[in-house]
């Protein structure tokens, strides 16, 4: 299916503020970029570099005042996502190199303190695929959607507690979860389609059958139509945007339609 | 300057031809991309993939008939280029890592075989920018752009001998020639405004005084306002369209303006 | 000066166990390898790769029973580190792209929480290396070492509460300030001549004044004579040992020489 | 099986002479490093660094007068190759993206200007392994090896035409025949275990089959036994010497035996 997506941000500082934003996506496995924008205004130099995973990275100064963003895309994207619920447990011995570094705890997922939950979670899922989702939806149906109730210190620990948060938080908990079990996890972000009410989205991916697949603790559902912008251990590594300094965010809007 | 650049393929193939593009720009220390897109019809599956250079490609089947490829960007590029008489060269023992393979020979730069050439061309000059632009300069006023009067075989040996071509050509007898007195030499492929007849351009850079400087033996000036698409060690790196089958080309626009 | 280090693991596993070590050491800017040897006993399949770090790691299965791992290298490295207090803070919007990653909180170091402290240490000095140095001599000052307060869980938050911990601990803490003040801070592991007691030992590293510089929080005064392993934005990047199962230390011998 | 292999060069210059070598092993798929060492004297600062393939290269100043260099290196290694006479031509449409670089034509292996003389040897083969075993054969049947006869300028067309050479000149041949099959192929250089004389070695790998095999036209039979140090495109790329200035090579020796 081909998606239209944008995300629009305006934005106010009192003085100058270097930002990081990770708000461009690339072509990728899972989907072909056909179109694509990035606009702000004022116009500024902007520095777009490439992190350790393969992200792009938006570098730039925000001037004082008002400053607005848009980035646009137009994507090929799968309207479906697999579903294998017999995809066996990987053992480490047979991971790919590439995938080892997302069985470490990471800041927003301490992975190493969640062993009697998580081993509660999947009693009697087979290994692999089955723990996945028996952890998936644990915190789908343990957890409510409630903006405000986190911001960006809180961790998966923290909110194994509060069982409140937004995406993020949903898949905090949900990575920490599997990788306790010694299954690689990360966190992804970027669009939606039809996620309601909209906003930017982040969801997980886990390696199992020797392959990653995808899952979203918000969805009831598994459910295709999504662009990636960003992939990492966890929010930590892939923000949408870093401010270095003090900027408002005044307004946001983003959408994602069909075309 | 903000450039607007496009390119238009028609192609007709009679039976389905694997190719591979370089035609997508990336944002680089030189250039921000600010919009992109590349449309094929029909539309086809592409796979995006990033080579040893850093470059983006695109793979894909043109399916049997007729097929159309736009490619068109939007970038913010400087408007004029650095020229620095006086950078001297950088010996082996300091140029960076990274640097080092610009100084082998490669299929189109015999770079081992031009050394009276290269050392007569010269003489007198100092070492490092200005033997550069000694050898961009005698290559710019000994050669002759002449459409088909060379092919995808040529080198610069042959080149070197016949004295017409063209950018391509041009490019691979100065990059060879640099080499043979150990200055790392590089090609780069893109968008040249105000390129006369317009066309997709190629050029290269040289790396004297520590850094990269952009070297043009097709013009008679320093010129700015050039979109990079790629850059390699020569035109088996950086090729716009390799098809591994028959594919006729029937129609190519390119256009370039500032907005 | 030239260093000959080894370290030496003897361990036991009921059943096989898959693990990741991180002992073999790499040539770079600040070190020479001349030398150097992995070999186990039994002799077992080794799967050796690179790390989104550059760091080399070592997978094997340890087979059931006893297990001993040896490691040693002989390595030119200096005999000093460089000191230059002053050394300017450099702001995030020049900082060179693949350094960036180093401001970010990580699972050990919990930058984003420890704003006050922070602030106080640091409180007179210039930004820039003085703050790192404040930084690095109030750990040295108000940490005690002291084997077994803390395990593999414990974090910069955790210590700086306790005060009690090993080099491990006293770099979180160390790492968590830096990045607090916006100066990239890593974690490097490997070998340091004359400590005492001699152990595996961690240290870290600071980007201030365009480059990367040495601290050690738990040395009295700068001191070279490093042999470095690995380095990664804390603890969970640059373990020595990961065991996917249960094995025993029994015995670990780490040696460090000039020759 | 384990070897241990080591070479030693004795080398004179008048002056000063900056040089990269690529004499240093790494473990990988095929291969383990156990223990290696990298001894020059005079001992001289090396930078180590890693090139665009991967490979470990050895910058160093050579300084006037006599300098000798031995590198040694302890192996596990396979006693055989891979031999599967039925591996399957693998499309370029599904040809992995860092395979498609040895498509193309370089410096030694004009693979472009061989269609004659590779579809000639090949006829009846079906397409994959078959047709590049009758090019190896082929190649190993009609060259004669004979020191003195090529040089560093030598490629596979001059080659081709003389069918005089050493293992350099065969493997060039032989990977132009094949990529102008679109079969990618790379040069492979190291030790052989029982090469007779015993020197530094050079083969090649074709993609066949979805995966590279091992290839040696030098060799009668498929063997195994080898250590590889480097591979590229071509000779340009794997070079175990590179001298930047004059450099008398005075003796060499060349060791490979089983433990």
């Amino acid at each position: 299916m081909l998606l239209q997506a944008s995300s629009f941000f305006e934005m106010y500082a009192d003085a100058p503020v270097t930002s990081i934003f990770m708000l461009r996506s690339q072509s990728g496995p899972a989907q072909l970029i056909r179109q694509e924008a990035f606009v702000t205004s004022p116009q500024v130099a902007v520095n777009e570099y490439v992190d350790g995973y393969g992200n792009l990275c938006q570098r730039l100064v925000i001037p004082g005042g008002t400053f607005t963003l848009e980035s646009s895309v137009v994507a090929e994207c799968s309207p479906t996502i697999d579903v294998y619920s017999d995809a066996t447990y990987t053992p480490v011995e047979f991971l790919p190199d590439n995938v080892l570094q997302f069985l470490l705890p990471s800041r927003y997922c301490e992975s190493d303190k969640v062993t009697d939950l998580a081993t509660q979670i999947t009693m009697g899922a087979a290994p692999g695929y089955a723990q996945v989702e028996a952890i998936r939806h644990w915190v789908h149906t343990h957890f409510t959607r409630q903006y405000g109730t986190t911001n960006s210190s809180t961790s998966a620990l923290d909110v194994l507690q509060s069982k409140n948060g937004v995406c993020r938080d949903f898949t905090h908990a949900a990575i920490a979860l599997c990788r306790n079990l010694d299954i690689p996890a990360r966190m992804v972000v970027g669009y939606l389609h039809q996620l309601n009410p909209m906003d930017l989205h982040a969801w997980f991916e886990a390696f199992v059958g020797n392959r990653w697949y995808t899952f979203d603790a918000l969805m009831p559902e598994p459910m295709g139509g999504r662009i990636i912008m960003a992939f990492g251990r966890d929010a930590a590594d892939v923000a949408f945007a870093s401010h270095f300094g003090n900027v408002q965010l005044q307004r946001m809007e983003v959408t994602v339609k069909e075309i």
